[in-house]
This record gives structure tokens, C-alpha cells and sequence, in this order.
């Protein structure tokens, strides 16, 4: 076994989830994630946990929820399924209440994903109703399993290689050097940064490049906090890469161009603008994917403010992978959220946007751009004002 | 996907299983079995059922053993592992109550096991002081998942053709062959020869064979009932391919061949011959593997006494594998088992022959050979009484 993969089970044993003896941890395991798995489960035997192992293959779920669909159309031997039978003035399909799954959740100590499936676009061809069915009824599930120390990773596979447009081994190589870091070291300048924007009551961002249009942000961050994520649940940080400071702002006013491209509900989305008065997109245009953006905003009034703000600052990831794991911790970019707002950037008690959605919008600040916060320079062209080589004015 | 994964998914949950709308349903996936997890789960959610889907992963589990023997061992990270350690006085491998696995098991209306993997050798470097703390770490998980509707199945793998000596699509030909059977003419006709044995006293088995030794051995029945083993729940039989009528016998005498090949704790186990008195094993041989024997009969008591007379019904399996899933219900065989016999063959309350050890021998018995009950002979030379053919005596 590649030694990299056994690094990266015990980055995300010791460094995010924190197993200690005696924890019950359930590990889903995604079809071609069996390698990472074996390492995990080693780890995990060596630290005195119990494990449950899921598999959690995307092409299984696919053949349960059409199987949903067939034998509600009443053309599958279940035509006649008793309690899951929709009622007549109830179209939407319905699903039982997943009792082994929520008994299983509940009793967990940690949940820990190993993401890598063999196709991205596996359960393409399942009704937009029956998803949203399947995950309503799993809502209770999904609690159970977020009050988990949970940790999401994936092993770099051909499948995803090929949604990044990368080879294999050149896939690998960019995997292992976005988890395997020195994530103590980055913790504690991440700090820095969380200091800075707790303190401030401003961000602004800026970028004047000459071949796109300028961004000229600024949003309230005042009583928010910022979450210090580190890839470790000791940072209310859950995901493997990580390496991002975000926080929940509000009151955005000005412009953000966006010219990271991603894929969002299946569709293209490329330099994307979006123009705030009083904390709510008021214009907005794409180059490519505009209807689907519109759709978003439209979601529900929350979809037209932001949810976040993220600065990222994992420098093992050179590239964008249009993976969102990946691509909005990248060093030197900024992202902005519309939707939902996390828990972890509020004040306790305090709700904040709150909609269906979250997409994030990444901007690359490597060049011609800076971040301030209360008016002071945090960041220019991608150096922040504790690195060596920072600018104070261009 | 090849139309007969569909029908054995099929078979598998409305036969076997027999699975309602609602039932919550653990599906365990070894590694190489993910064609048919796709189509059971597709036939789960056309009957309504909940499904969740284990990762039953032999490399998996045998990594987190041998984890735990180097954190047991003190040389992994988790040597201070602080309720999973060993005490001086106690050198055996310690391992965690396993809450997850429990609470899945205990909510579980049915259980369905696929097995096919990589390798039926993969833990085999595991300590077996490992292993049996292992498993006694695991008896209360063992009698929740054996309190479900229980099934065990396996998809043809080329690790099960290697097994089997067969090439992988003959062994696909011979898999199907024997689960795609018209299980409801197959049940009826088990339940003739379960009704015979039901009303008698004592079974006979005689065969006389040139190239081999004579059996000539006698058992009582009196009191016990015989399992129609028709592959499913419905029927006490949790296996799937069944198709033998079996029970538990006792105060055996004479002399039995078992002309067999079988791999016993790793061990090639041929041409066994055991002489019984007063129900016990008083002499015993073999032309491969007598060690192997010898440990097994010397297990305790009840190693040296039957646990089950079984006959085999299954004409849809045509040659010997060595997987005792497949031989012993081969059509036209029987085999009787040393040790432990099932609770399903006594009279409530009562228990039979008992020990850790439970290890069938299998008999051609198509040729020179009959199965009498209380003198009358209801099999000879692989022909029913009840089929064409059949001659009274030789």
C-alpha cells in the first residue's frame, strides 16, 4: 500500500477526528474507497475504537430510490406496499423512516466518510421529487449523524480525477498534498486571521484585474465569529482537506465577480456577477449557467443574501478540481456563500440567514486584489500581512 | 446487469427473506458482490422496504485486527489504549463492546448477507487468539442479527470460482443453477422425505462401493424434528441455496466413509472414516487431514457425538466446490456433522448434543447406496421412493 494512504488514515484518526479508545465509530466507505479503508480501520484497531463499516455506494442508493419509483408507479411487485403508499391527494413519493440508520447514528461516537465512488454522476437519472423525498425522510438521520464527531474525506479515484480533468497519478499527487499538511502550523496562522475578522466589523474585498470585471465588496461581520477551520473537529472543522476562515456577514453592499468555474446542480457555472444593496443581490449575470443561478437565487428570499464568507488558505491545493471539498480552500481565493448561514459563526441563540440553499462563489485573490478588514490591509495578491513580501499599498 | 443477478435479488427477498413494505432491512456487501447490493437494494425500494448497507469487507476486518494486535502489542500509537488494554493477568486480546453494531442489529427487521470477496484467504495471517477474542466480543451482536429474518447468500466472484476450481463463467452457470430452482416443488417435495423421518424411530444409511469403504451406520430420530431446509425464513432456513432436509440425531453406531474432499481450518480433509458406539465417535481415520480431525474430535465432548444428520435436495448443484453453502445440499448426499446440533431439530425446552464446534462430512450416496427409516428404505442409489425409478431393493 501507497504509505501515503496510511498517513492520510492517521490524519484523519488523530488530527481530525480525535478517535480515543472505546470510541464507536461508523466508517461509509464509497466504492472504490476500499483501500483508504483498509488503512482507516488498521488506525482505528490500533486506537482501541470498535468500527461499523457502511458501504456507501452512490450506485446502490441509485437502485433503491428507482426502485422507489417503480414500485410507486405501481408497476414493481411493492405496488401494493401498505404504509408507503402515497394517498391520492399526496403525489410526492414517500419513504419509511430509516430506523436502522437513525439507531445506528445515534449511537455512534464518530462518523468518518470516505468519499470516491466510481462515477460523480451516479444517481443522475433519480426524480428531482424522489430525492428530495429520500431526504426528507432522512432529516433526522442526517441530526443524528451531524451531533457525531463526523469527518468527510475522499480517496483520490479515476472517477475523480476525471471530474477534475487530471490523470490518475497527477490526481493522486494533488489529493495527498492538499491532506497531508503540516495542519498544526496552519491552524495557528489561520488564528491570526480568525483574530483579525473576530476584532473587525468590516471585510472588504477588492480585486482590479484587467481582464475581468472589478469586485468591490464590503459586509458586516460585526458579533460574528469566525470558525478557525483546521480539518479537526477540535476546530468545528469537518471536512479533509480543509484549511479556510470563514464566518456568517451580513449588510453586503457593492459588487463580486466570481471567475472560479463550477459545477452546480449539473450545470456549468462560469464568471458569475452579482451586484448587493442593503445585503441582497439586486443584479446579477453569468457567462455561462445563468438560468441556473437564477434559479438558485430564487429559491427563497434567503437565497438572494449571503451565508458566508471563507478565506482560503490551504496552499497544498494549487488548482481548481471543481470540487467544492477542494476548490474553496485553495490558498489566496475568497468565497462567498448565498443561503444558509452555519450554526458556529453566531452568536449563541442568534439565527442567522437561513434558506435552502448554500452555493459558494470563489474568486482567485493571488493578484491585483486585497482583503481589509475595518479599513486595514489583511491580505494583497495573495500574501497576508505576516508573510514576508507583503505589501502594505500597491 | 446480467437478468439472473435481478431474479437471484428477487429470490432473495421475496423467498427468502420475505421481506413487507416497512421492514428495516441491513444488506451486508462483501467486496466483490456490488452487482447484486444493486439489485437487491433496486428490489427493496420497489417493496418499501428501509435499507441499509454494510461494507462486509474480509481486507477491512482483517486490517483492524491486526490494528489491534499492534495497539495490543504497544508498538501503535494506541498503547495507552485505557479500557481496551490487557491487565498482566489476563494475556488475551481485549476488545470493546461493539454499541454500534448492536443497536443496528437489535432495530433490524431482516438481515441479508453477500458474500463474495476478493480473497477467501484474506485474514488468514490473524492471530487466532485475536480471532476468538474478536468473536467473543461479538456474541450479543451474533444473537441480535440471529434474532432477524436472517439470509445468507454470495455472489458468484472469481475468488469463489478459484475456491471452487472453476473457471469464472462456469462457476457463474453453477452458482445460478443451483439458487434459481423452483423453490416452491422443491419445498414440497422436502417436505415428503421431513415427514417420513418426522414419524420414525431410527435412520439407516448404508453404501457399499467398490473403490471404498463400507458404511453401515444407524441413528435414532425419536423425539426430534427435521428442518425442511427450503431457503427460507418461512421454512426455519436461512441459506441461500438450501434444498436439504436435516436433523439431530442421536445414539449413532457403526461405521460411516465420507468420500468428500473438504478444507477444514485451512486443512484438505479427505476420505474420512469414523466408527461410532453408544452415540460416540470410538475410532476415527482419514487419507488427508487426520490432525485436523483428531483437534476437531477433541474439542470437547459433544465433537465426538452428531449434531445433525442432514440429506442433501439440491439437483441444481451438480459437483462439489468445497463451500459448504453449495456441497453439503447437493442432491443425492447426506452428511452428518460432528458437534453442536440446532436448536429448530429439539423439543421445546430440551437441548441437544453441545459444543464450539460444528463440522459436517459429506457422503456420495447416488450410487450402491440407501437412507432407510425404521427399515423401509426411502432413498436408494440416489432415487426417492416417491420418484420414478426407485427400486424397492437391489
Amino acid at each position: 500500500m501507497d504509505e501515503r494512504v496510511r498517513e492520510h488514515a492517521e490524519v484523519l484518526v488523530d488530527w481530525s477526528a480525535r478517535v480515543d479508545p472505546g470510541d464507536d465509530v461508523v466508517l461509509d466507505v464509497a466504492e472504490d474507497a476500499h483501500d483508504l479503508a483498509v488503512a482507516v480501520a488498521e488506525a482505528l484497531g490500533e486506537r482501541g475504537a470498535t468500527v461499523t463499516t457502511l458501504y456507501g455506494s452512490d450506485e446502490v442508493t441509485r437502485a433503491y430510490l428507482k426502485g422507489h419509483e417503480a414500485g410507486a408507479a405501481g408497476d414493481g411487485a411493492g405496488a401494493a406496499a401498505g404504509d408507503v403508499e402515497p394517498d391520492a391527494d399526496d403525489p410526492e413519493p414517500r419513504f419509511g423512516e430509516p430506523a436502522v440508520d437513525l439507531a445506528l447514528f445515534e449511537t455512534a461516537d464518530v462518523y468518518l466518510r470516505l468519499g470516491g465512488g466510481r462515477n460523480t454522476t451516479a444517481t443522475a437519472d433519480v426524480e428531482r421529487a424522489t430525492r428530495r423525498a429520500y431526504a426528507s425522510s432522512r432529516t433526522d438521520v442526517r441530526e443524528a449523524r451531524m451531533a457525531t464527531d463526523w469527518v468527510s474525506t475522499v480517496h483520490p479515484t479515476r472517477s475523480l480525477a476525471q471530474q477534475a480533468g487530471m490523470a490518475y497519478e497527477e490526481y493522486r499527487e494533488f489529493v495527498y498534498d492538499a491532506v497531508l499538511r503540516d495542519w498544526e502550523a496552519l491552524a495557528e496562522e489561520m488564528a491570526e486571521l480568525k483574530a483579525i475578522i473576530d476584532a473587525g466589523d468590516e471585510v472588504r474585498i477588492v480585486t482590479e484585474r484587467d481582464d475581468a470585471p472589478d469586485t468591490d465588496v464590503t459586509m458586516s461581520v460585526a458579533g460574528r465569529t469566525a470558525v478557525n477551520s483546521a480539518a479537526s473537529v477540535a476546530y468545528d472543522s469537518h471536512n479533509l482537506p480543509s484549511g479556510e476562515v470563514f464566518t456568517a456577514p451580513y449588510a453586503t453592499e457593492g459588487e463580486a465577480f466570481f471567475d472560479v468555474p463550477m459545477t452546480i446542480d449539473a450545470t456549468r457555472v462560469q464568471d458569475v456577477h452579482l451586484a448587493f444593496e442593503d445585503g441582497e443581490v439586486v443584479d446579477f449575470s453569468a457567462d455561462a449557467g445563468e438560468d441556473a443561478l437564477a434559479s438558485i437565487l430564487d429559491t427563497d428570499p434567503g437565497a438572494r443574501r449571503l451565508g458566508e464568507l471563507g478565506i482560503g488558505m490551504n496552499r497544498g491545493i494549487d488548482r481548481f478540481t471543481d470540487s467544492i471539498l477542494f476548490d474553496e480552500k485553495m490558498g489566496d481565493t475568497v468565497h462567498l456563500a448565498v443561503g444558509r448561514a452555519y450554526g458556529a459563526c453566531l452568536p449563541e441563540g442568534e439565527s442567522g440567514n437561513e434558506s435552502a440553499v448554500h452555493v459558494d462563489l470563489i474568486s482567485d485573490v493571488s493578484e491585483d486584489s486585497f482583503i481589509a478588514v475595518d479599513g486595514e490591509v489583511v491580505q494583497r495578491n495573495g500574501t497576508f500581512r505576516w508573510e514576508d513580501g507583503f505589501e502594505e499599498s500597491n
